[in-house]
């Protein structure tokens, strides 16, 4: 076994020889992002060797310019550990961006859980017990239900009590002298409390993404939200879509169980943080809402997630339903608490989607209304006289930044906005530091700008010095430069970015962006074409999920991400999918819309459409 | 660690040095009968050392003869292994015995099951699935669901489905080609299986007893009882009556696991033995039910039964409640089965007793009936106009040999007949080989022969040779020894009995045969006097129980067990219990009725009532 050490977080571990420093850092609880999973096929893992390691592969020589090497930057993937060494993750590849996820009073509009007047059904009794003598030997049991009958609570004739709870009542009611804290919800009996808890009951709603798990907790008597806190999805390791994680399954030998046990150690973390941060006890949290996309569903449930990937794309189980903490394994909840698991709508269009959809208007107003969460899967619903279709098109990682030359998530030191004249470029980083690379909002403002300029052709070709319009300056000139692979258009001078490496846009950085807002766009324009209306028609464009609160409308209209319409029609929503989480958290019937708008939307399978591709290529130019 | 090997068994095991041989014993999975617990007081657990082992100890010395130590004797709870030895068991000492405990034809009156027409609710179905297409993506759920809906099942609205079975549709489905058998009870689903297999549906009830277990499999189609096995409750090692077991689980770390383990293990030997016996497969077991007393009740549920053995004898719960497979660790039974637990009356009056009035006809006709039910503890219940009273009362285990100089369970070899005249002496064992000793039936007769003789006093006391009535030969008066312990009586010569040793009734025999009758007669008083009536009201009385099939019904109104009522009067009803514990596993109509019975059963405490005491003393003479 051999000594490794990990900065800046001065982790140590110890491994076999040969294992790869990204197997290392799995196992020592680090995530990064590797597109690739691992594979070494993208070259984002690069970390830094501080002493030790000095072999360089041949894959890492494509990836790593010579004075990289000579600095002691290594793919993590491709690495092998022979020696002890010491390695330093950059900070730009670590997952760790709790703030980006939590935050939801980004968005334009945020319909507040309140206007529902969303009320729990849980309730907590304190019961003072008679004590048993021999005049009166009735059960533990039958002493605390006959109590709770007296008090008139409704719907509790045919009570329901667990082996959990029957197991710890004669204990714990002597110890407490006979007065306990009895939780109810429905006609079950959520748990039994020594003394008087009546003010301690709450509930957590989690999203679970491929990327980000978010954790929200909320306490159920006055549905304010106490805390949230966002995790990196450790599955991230074996690849960041959800393609990757389904191979996984179908390779690894109990592929579903570690992938069941990774989310759940994640929700674990959450849980622990979110009562910390609130400081309360999580054993009184006792409502649990899931949401995520139906593979992460699925992965979350312990179900195999096989049949989604390929044709005809076929689900588990679809509908909402409701378990046990119990049902899940080394789940760190109260054993008897309930887990709401929302519904999906098809293979494609998860949880997330519906719970988004409750969080707006769409399923209870008249309007005409295109939902839009823009991700690697870019999911469309389009809503007109209260009833719904949807459609999912493969995006492709682009708005998150990955498969893009220098792409980056949108953190900190990430170019999220960009503004040209035919002089200047002017760029803005996320918390206004040296740049580090180019997110997903960025990228659409630059190759917007360039658009724009006649720098980009219509076609999405980065044109020839020589055929730029006359306008264009010489500065600006000079910033493309030929490639193998076409030209390019240089972003941040190396002196100017952190790290000291050039940041450029490539013309194949281009195309898979058109590829993204292609698909997206022919997905909306199928949808309307479903359901007869033109784009002036739509009243609403709601942008939901991460990237969409980053985005200049303006740019994403004008590079054709979304149909041109007025931009007071267009609005941020922030992350939906949570807020819909924790409306459901606090509302049966909230819980019972989700059922309604799964069944109601109508799915649209894109590759059963011959006119798909058409659009699609219709939409790839700008 | 040191060999061990156990005859006639032939098992092997190693053990640390200075592990008694019962230790080992219980480890090896040999269980005998060890009325002290273990203690060293009793002297049952006498084993022959075939080779090693020769050290006595003084307490050995106690209850060994000279001759005995000589051949290899020894008590397993005293002697300590200290190298590699060579042990046996007796048979007689050994716990196995079947066919006692699985043959219920032995009662007069058998109410057999299919008089109620008992119709299990578990519906098989079989389907042949569409398969999934782009056209049709419906989820693998949604799939089984609508199909069958469209079959007019009755009460599937709202159909339920677990994590275990929801985990399996994806791979089996496929793997069955679309052609699955559901099983359903109620509005859940049960199971999912490949190809047709509407003919199989099984239930297994079990009846847990202090001493011994026994479960019967049942045809759930058919109403058949497909096979029996009965085991010895392998908890015995920690003494022989419910207050030893409770005992342990307050002095031993995890007793409660412990117990409730070794009560798991024996019943999934006898799953395995049943489901082996009536060549069927385990899994297709969907339906349990428990019966038992209450502490064992507990135990096998997990439940502490600390506060049933101190006044004012608390149990947890009493009513009947269904729970899970997953809910009883280890249980080796389909998950999803569903284990219905029968109602308790009170700490001392267990769902056994509830079962076994559920197979007589108590609860539903106006008749006077009282049913006893004879072992350690005498449960008795009196039926008024379809009103019901109970008590319990501690008799001891004389009537199962315990605690009786010469006593042993009825197996092969048990005196379990006496008849006497003035001249001779004639026995009848189980089995017609050498006697071993005397079971019950055999102490009951012996006793009431010599009261009728004159040989015993009113008062219970051997009489000296020479105050013998003088009809009595002096075959009879050399019978009659002199002890430091009162007289005893010969009742076989050492060289008729197995083992050469001479079976003696001894006085304090005799006083443990007056305290289990006096406690049982004195309990059938009380609840005479509570309802009101005399014993010739009585119109029927009903022994249940092991030992209720072998006694003398004469002998038994003689020495005052039971109300002096015409012998026609008098009816076994075999093991009642395990009847009215099928009779439940076939009919949910059944399952409320033993809601019902333990409701309307008025249990009254003896030990609160002054006049008991009276009873009881007056119920000692003969």
């Amino acid at each position: 076994m051999i000594k490794i050490t990990f900065l800046p977080d001065k982790k140590n571990i110890k491994v076999d020889k040969g294992t790869t420093i990204l197997e290392a850092m799995e196992r020592a609880g680090i995530s990064i992002d590797t597109p690739c999973g691992g594979k070494g096929i993208c070259g984002k893992c690069k970390i830094l060797v501080v002493k030790a390691i000095d072999t360089v592969t041949p894959i890492e020589r494509k990836f790593l310019s010579e004075e990289e090497i000579r600095k002691g930057f290594r793919l993590a993937c491709q690495t092998k550990i022979f020696k002890e060494s010491i390695i330093e993750i950059p900070l730009e590849i670590r997952l760790d961006f709790n703030k980006l996820f939590t935050s939801k009073l980004k968005g334009d509009i945020h319909y507040i859980k309140k206007s529902f007047s969303l009320k729990s059904d849980l309730r907590k009794v304190f019961l003072d017990l008679e004590k048993p003598s021999l005049d009166d030997q009735r059960s533990d049991w039958e002493r605390i239900k006959d109590r709770l009958s007296l008090m008139k609570i409704e719907n509790i004739s045919n009570l329901k009590v667990s082996m959990e709870i029957l197991k710890k009542i004669p204990n714990l009611i002597r110890r407490a002298d006979f007065r306990v804290t009895v939780t109810l919800y429905d006609n079950e009996v959520m748990d039994i409390e020594n003394g008087d808890t009546t003010k301690s009951g709450y509930g957590i709603a989690f999203d679970i993404g491929t990327t980000t798990v978010v954790g929200y907790l909320v306490d159920l008597r006055t549905g304010e939200e106490l805390s949230a806190v966002a995790k990196t999805n450790p599955q991230i390791i074996h690849g960041d879509d959800v393609i990757s994680r389904i191979e996984f399954v179908q390779k690894q030998k109990d592929g579903l169980e570690k992938l069941q046990r990774e989310i759940v150690n994640t929700l674990n973390e959450i849980i622990r943080e979110t009562a910390q941060k609130a400081g309360i006890n999580k054993n009184n949290i006792y409502e649990t809402i899931i949401v995520g996309n139906t593979c992460m569903h699925h992965l979350f449930l312990g179900l195999n997630p096989s049949n989604i990937a390929p044709a005809p794309y076929i689900p588990v189980i679809k509908e909402s339903f409701c378990l046990k903490v119990k049902d899940i394994p080394e789940l760190e909840l109260n054993l008897t608490a309930n887990i709401y698991v929302l519904p999906n709508i098809s293979a494609f269009i998860g949880a997330d989607i519906v719970a988004g959809v409750l969080s707006t208007s769409m399923w209870r107003e008249e309007k005409i209304v295109l939902f839009v969460d823009l991700g690697t899967n870019g999911e469309v619903v389009l809503s007109s006289k209260k009833r719904l279709w949807a459609c999912s098109t493969a995006a492709g990682p682009a708005f998150e930044g990955a498969r893009i030359s220098s792409g980056m998530r949108a953190i900190e030191g990430a170019i999220e906005k960009v503004k040209m004249t035919n002089k200047s470029v002017n760029w803005q980083t996320i918390n206004d530091i040296k740049p580090k690379g180019i997110c997903g909002s960025g990228l659409v403002d630059l190759v917007c700008e360039m658009v724009k300029l006649g720098l980009i052709s219509k076609s999405g070709k980065i044109i020839n010095r020589k055929s730029c319009p006359p306008k264009i300056s010489e500065e600006i000139k000079k910033r493309i430069i030929k490639s193998k692979e076409g030209n390019k258009f240089l972003l941040v001078k190396g002196d100017k970015a952190e790290g000291g490496k050039p940041i450029y846009l490539t013309q194949r950085d281009i195309r898979e962006l058109q590829l993204a807002k292609a698909a997206i766009y022919a997905g909306i324009k199928i949808l309307l074409k479903v359901v007869g209306i033109s784009p002036d028609n739509i009243q609403e464009i709601l942008l939901a999920g991460a990237f969409g609160n980053f985005i200049d409308k303006e740019s994403a209209r004008r590079i054709g991400l979304i149909p041109h319409l007025p931009l007071r029609r267009i609005k941020f929503i922030g992350n939906a999918a949570g807020t819909g989480a924790e409306m459901s958290l606090l509302s049966k019937k909230m819980r019972e819309v989700t059922q309604e708008i799964s069944k109601k939307v109508k799915y649209i399978e894109l590759s059963s459409r011959p006119d798909f591709q058409e659009e699609f290529i219709k939409a790839m130019s700008f």
